[in-house]
């Protein structure tokens, strides 16, 4: 009976039709015989998930969606035209597409995150299905993947791997291997299947037995063919991507040759059982302000993990993930806490961002994900597609500068403002005390989009009166007089030793005002340009982080779109070593006293 | 026999004494029973390499140095300290370390490029010794890098698993089920060996299969304990990274008991065959000046290949790597001409990253490392902690922003170049045209650190003649008049924009000079500084990035340190959607109708 399978490889396109026909039969079985879900309402809380991890074969998505009877076949000629929303790889700009996808590898983690949120958050009925390409399976990301689900016994996961066999380029390394794949998956703690991918009857009773099976994932091994039913194609290398041209006709005809039935067929999905919850999203608030003394010593990353217990005091769906750096990041102050809404990610950033992006579908969670700043350099990749996928995700780094100190460089984040500031329309905060922290989380927990907050880990003063309050893309004078001659503007940990910098030049009958940048992005290009004319167009900036696409850059090119006021930068001057923090900030050029020397040297 | 052992756990660091204890019988079998070395020149070609994968354990590898002979015990108390080159986690600072590491997960791809070479390159009888902790497995990168390593059947490569249990913050996913570690490895295709890592018997026995294993590598599963040998503190909870305190006096003591001779031993590495060819770089140089006609089109990519084969003729250590988009990139070029040494990495561009690292060890070869460059996003982590290696690794990427077309965001890079110009030291190359591409490459070639290219997809005509010269950190005027009204600075794709601006403004009686940045870092300062003041104090920046940490924010700071030019940044101003080159540069502000538009409101 593969009639469905048919249908949905009818359409041709232009792009991608070999990667697309070796899932054809797949996606028929899912899409109309396995899977639970609405065509009216296709980001239903309750419906099945589906992720097509190997995005590049979205024309069978689309198809299949067609065949659903959501778009029209009008619609799926408009594929990768200017305008179409059938982009050349899926983008949840489409409504019943949940993430992007197209750079490989991290669909699983996703999915994963996906299941984890109904087994253990929504226990509901729904399941989750994610199919990948066999090529992608070399990405390590797929095996955090896989480990994560079998040790939190994601029995409503299924993973469907398309063994078509070749890559772009060349065959993979694994070619039609299926007992490969099949001794991985199971070392990893799956139910590992194979199945041969076309044969539809064979694909559904795989499905159901995975349907069956508790406290562990399935994974279909499906043995398939890359240009499936294309004469002259099928099974055949240097047709990746690329349209059939001479060879669109005889497919043409030999897929119609196949179908026994014109339709109307009259298939629909199977009804969802209507058991999620439903969500909503309060403006999230902390159940109480800060409650801190100005000057005393407190770790912004220590706040961390009191700010998220203060959230998660008011609202219950606050999910925070960490990997096992809950101890140092201070997650752990949340997850004693909370420790149903805590989820362990082990050492594994790349899905760790996977898991916090399909655990925030669909408006479901609120979720925070923490490591040492450095570690998400790890997992850009799942960062910048998250922002295609319309992410609310909030990040959090701490132990980030040379100001951690003796543990060295490969510890210190140097670079991920950098990495951060270039995420469309994400938020960066880099509190420099508790007060100004807690209040950086509550407005991460409330923005819609991606937000980083960088915390310190030596502990710092507090700055800030309890009733300060706060707001994205704007920072605060905090220290002015009427004749400054420059501005100084620190964030974090650099924002004290601009203080004591002040204090020394103060002595010495030169004053400064001294800006907490507190948001580095949106820059608060307004406040830059008003201190910096109204200092002698001088402004110093002061950062722990190196010289490209931070804090410096950031203010420096906010201010030349109006010119008139110069900016010399300080930043980390090359690799640190190791050494106490006092040290390094010396050597590495963002002291107190290199800035003093800075100031002086732009009067001189 | 645990003597040995017992010499190298003798010195009880102030950090990280639990996790080097359990490493510590492991390297007492390695340093003194099975691997060749010399210790008066611990970077020998010939030598056996061995990298540290859990860093975090470094004082074990300085005891083991220390005990073989290179290191004084009065240097081993220095850790940590000011000056010292015991940092807290290993660097190349150190002459018998070849690679930092300390973000884990990341040795064994570095241990598999090193391997790669022995094998493929050097033909010689040196081997390959990696240590990695349980916790790290966990990692994802390390199973591309076990998939690659039994893929080129690398039996001279040996990774030895110290499973001990216990992460950072609680107990690993796995604990000490070490056949499910096994299980993996075996369906890996690795030689997987559970031994007590206690039993220096039993890992001698166990390396000596592995030296004598053809045709696969070897994986050690050592069961150990963390904090072993340490009265109240061996294999429990909330001992990670911290000092021993009240715990030292008893560990020394029970330490001190096991000792049955205090020697001295007269240890000595076993010696080194000396069967490595001997390698020195020459200034290499393209076989030919480029020979391509002015105004004729070639995309930059193409140009790659062509130039690796220029390159590769005149110089037999030009190691090219790629991840299976050769066909896309052009790497394949270079591959059909030189196939020995090309090395195709599948779809793992963290493992490819670290191979590339591995390669370029020991200053054995030249290597290159192409992808799309959105993808290096992916390896952003392995080459933050390349550039703490020294590595010189050139990575080449194709198929940057919106001027792709129809695949959409998920393969346009827009951050490529904020991720590259964090790293320190680096070079980033955007050439225009086929002739300043091929000088571009031949410039990586030849630098002492890491580089980044990035090529276009479309054609672009050629714009110089094929006698021009190029240099590191020098742009090119393009256009100029003695009445400029804006200095115009784009590169690659956005250069020919500029060109068509000016063409449109001249014609409207408007002159514009026009900048050819091609060096993205170090940023032409004076250059800039010259044109921006020679054309009114007006700079327009345009290029095919989002607004951050690229052409725009770099030029923007160079000159706002003189202050006195305005700087007006064109980039793309949102995630684009699929579409025709064209349309997508003028949708998302890039275009030359919109510089145009930006030189009149400049001017207005």
């Amino acid at each position: 009976m593969p009639f469905h399978s048919v249908c949905v490889s009818l359409f041709l396109p232009p792009r991608h039709p070999t990667s697309s026909s070796s899932a054809a039969d797949i996606l028929s079985c899912l899409f109309f015989h396995v899977m639970h879900y609405s065509v009216e309402e296709p980001r239903h809380g309750s419906s099945d998930r589906f992720v097509l991890s190997k995005g590049h074969a979205c024309p069978v998505l689309y198809a299949a969606w067609c065949e659903a009877g959501l778009l029209s076949k009008e619609h799926i000629l408009t594929l990768r035209k200017p305008d179409s929303l059938l982009e050349g790889h899926p983008t949840p700009r489409q409504n019943y597409i949940d993430v992007a996808t197209g750079s490989l590898g991290q669909g699983l983690s996703i999915a994963a995150g996906m299941a984890y949120c109904g087994k253990y958050f929504d226990k509901a009925s729904y399941r989750v299905f994610c199919i990948m390409g066999d090529g992608e399976t070399a990405e390590g990301s797929v095996w955090e993947a896989a480990a994560f689900s079998s040790h939190y016994k994601l029995d409503n996961l299924v993973a469907i791997v398309d063994v078509n066999r070749l890559g772009q380029s060349e065959a993979t390394a694994l070619g039609h291997s299926v007992d490969v794949y099949k001794a991985r998956y199971d070392a990893f703690g799956w139910n590992a299947i194979i199945v041969d991918g076309h044969d539809i009857m064979a694909v559904c009773k795989a499905l159901l037995t995975a349907a069956t099976t508790k406290d562990k994932p399935t994974a279909l091994i499906a043995k398939t063919l890359k240009g499936k039913y294309f004469p002259g194609v099928e099974d055949l290398d240097n047709w990746h991507g690329k349209p059939l041209g001479k060879q669109s006709g005889p497919a043409l005809e030999a897929v119609k040759a196949l179908i026994t039935d014109n339709g109307p067929h009259g298939l629909s999905p199977r009804p969802i059982k209507d058991d999620a919850p439903k969500i909503t999203f309060p403006k999230v608030q902390l159940c109480e302000p800060p409650k801190h003394t100005m000057g005393e010593k407190i770790a912004t990353r220590k706040t961390y993990g009191e700010a998220l217990v203060k959230l998660g005091k008011n609202y219950s769906r606050i999910v925070a993930l960490d990997g096992d750096t809950k101890n140092s990041t201070f997650a752990i102050t949340y997850k004693n806490c909370c420790p149903e809404r805590f989820v362990e990610c082990f050492i594994a950033e790349q899905n760790m961002v996977g898991v916090g992006i399909g655990l925030g579908c669909r408006a479901r969670n609120i979720v925070f994900v923490s490591a040492f700043a450095a570690f998400f350099t790890r997992a850009f990749d799942q960062i910048r597609m998250g922002a295609i996928s319309q992410t609310e995700v909030n990040f959090v780094g701490s132990h980030a500068g040379c100001s951690i100190g003796e543990d060295g460089p490969s510890q210190m984040a140097l670079e991920d403002f950098a990495m951060f500031r270039t995420i469309p329309g994400a938020v960066c905060f880099y509190p420099s005390d508790a007060v100004s922290a807690e209040r950086a989380f509550e407005l991460a927990a409330n923005h819609r989009g991606v937000t980083f907050t960088r915390t310190s880990r030596p502990a710092t003063a507090v700055v800030y009166e309890n009733t300060e309050t706060f707001e994205i893309g704007k920072s605060k004078v905090l220290r002015k007089s009427d004749g400054d001659k420059v501005t100084v503007v620190g964030a974090g940990v650099t924002l004290h030793e601009a203080l004591a910098a002040h204090k020394t030049l103060q002595a010495e009958g030169i004053n400064i005002r001294v800006v907490d940048a507190f948001c580095l992005k949106p820059v608060d290009k307004a406040l830059m340009v008003e201190c910096g004319k109204a200092t002698g167009g001088r402004i110093v900036t002061v950062e722990d982080h190196y010289f490209e696409g931070g804090l410096g850059e950031g203010v420096a090119a906010a201010v030349a779109e109006d010119g008139g006021v110069k900016v010399h930068r300080l930043a980390v001057t090359g690799i640190p070593r190791s050494g106490p923090a006092a040290l390094l900030m010396e050597d590495y050029g963002i002291s107190a006293n290199c800035i003093v020397k800075a100031v002086k040297k732009m009067l001189a």
